[in-house]
């Protein structure tokens, strides 16, 4: 069985990204990132730390804004749209859940959807839907097409099968796969005979979120296996949705957790923050011609 | 095998759409739908005239708006949104494609979301794709659920099939039916052995637009058999993408061509208009309240 480490896939996309960067014109501002983020959740910080290490590796700049978890509503809208709004800014990571006495979804329709990183807003939701390619795309959903890009492993007229459907990750999964031409099926906790569903799949995805759903047994022969849990064991250990003990028996390739699609994650998000700067570049370039 | 009739699923939701008129408050306005038609596509004026019968008969307006297929693109922006903004006008039916001299996509960013009967508009896409109940899908996908509503047929924990993935119906219709629990699979042009997976469909939605590329042979014992398909064989007669013949040896239940989902259609943008005016209603008393 392969192993498909993040490490490798996230090596590729840093070189992907090195080249768009190297066809900014010379003496161009380097690309810059804001992170949101409202409260001290350790998971937050934890990944903002990840976020801004992956971002400067790849040669770009993160600059962090941190708010007071009571910061009344109204006042970080305002201090939101000043992000928002900052020509210096290419990209936005907002954390979320925001608070309680604030209008998550609110922010969803403020991002300025060619800022929108992490493909929050409708918009780039709509683009995703209808599998067009000039939007941006939940991170982690992405992450499982580069980590199979990056293995060459194929997916046009493949059965894929999702476990699970957030808007997160099983949804815009399934339209990337549908745009590479898998046949798709999503599964859920209403799914009837899941076992005999995952073992009919040659791409199988686990993104229910629940640690162990899924073993060996639910594995068709050759399938490859992407893991996009991350859940914590009862040693306070990190693991996935699939049980790893014996996969190797029946999966041809598989991601492990951690060091899998997590991995990935991150480095998706700075070829996007990369990508918004080289849209709004050229958007602008486009503009000083018509004036 | 139960011919599931199109007709009987319109007379229900005329009983839904009457119901809810009655609870508009006295003296309320009759709820009007522009119908902005540019050209003459006979298939266009078909339809249009289909859509003003229907709406008629469920107790509302319907306003035709036609403009010379020559008409200046800026010159018909304006118009459109003149319609748009118009305070009489509760939902709108815009007629696409549009000439080619015309930027189609922009009407699906200028249509306001809370008027956009066929659900065109990014907005009303994302809330579909998100699985929420208070955008509008586009109305041939919704007629796909009325037809197993209205028959009692259940779509939980089934294992349903689509073939075809246009944003009309296939992708659209694979969220709907995932909101009602069903497992999902999509299949397409590119799908390998179609029709062994065709065979593992309790529901089975053919919806690619080509005339008889499904038979008795694809469709499982008792399967229910949705039609989409609209097309015009040899003959120049209606038939759909099932064949017909032989399929009651196979199928539990199917949908006709012509009389069908397509004769639920209309229905669907009616059930559209009277929901556009209702919920318009509700947003005014609620903004009449604060003020």
């Amino acid at each position: 069985m392969i192993v498909l480490k993040g490490a490798e896939v996230s090596a590729r996309l840093k070189e992907d990204v090195q080249e768009l960067l190297g066809r900014f014109p010379v003496g161009s501002r380097v690309p810059v990132a804001a992170i949101v983020r409202v409260g001290e959740r350790p998971d937050d910080v934890s990944y903002e730390r990840n976020v801004i290490k992956r971002i400067a590796a790849f040669g770009m700049e993160a600059r962090v804004y941190v708010f007071p978890a009571d910061i009344p509503a109204a006042e970080f809208v305002r201090e939101f749209q000043t992000i928002n709004e900052d020509k210096e800014i290419d990209g936005i990571l907002l954390f979320r859940p925001l608070p309680a006495h604030m209008d998550g979804r609110l922010f969803e329709r403020l991002i300025r959807p060619e800022k929108d990183l992490d493909g929050i807003s409708p918009v780039n939701a709509a683009k995703v839907f209808a599998g067009e390619a000039d939007g941006f795309a939940p991170c982690t959903a992405e992450a499982v097409i580069e980590v199979l890009k990056a293995y060459e492993l194929p997916i046009e007229g493949k059965r894929a099968v999702i476990v699970g459907r957030s808007m997160v990750v099983g949804r815009p999964l399934a339209m990337l796969l549908l745009r590479e031409n898998a046949t798709v099926t999503v599964c859920h906790t209403k799914t009837r005979d899941l076992g005999k569903i995952c073992r009919e799949a040659e791409i199988l995805v686990a993104a229910a979120g629940r640690a162990g759903m899924l073993t060996k047994d639910e594995t068709a022969e050759g399938a490859v296996v992407i893991d996009v849990g991350i859940n914590v064991d009862q040693n306070g250990k990190l693991c996935g949705d699939m049980v790893w003990d014996g996969l190797e028996t029946a999966a041809a390739a598989a991601t492990p957790v951690p060091g899998g699609v997590g991995a990935v994650t991150t480095a998706v998000l700075a070829k996007h923050l990369a990508q918004a700067a080289w849209r709004s570049r050229q958007t602008m370039d486009a503009s000083e011609q018509e004036a």
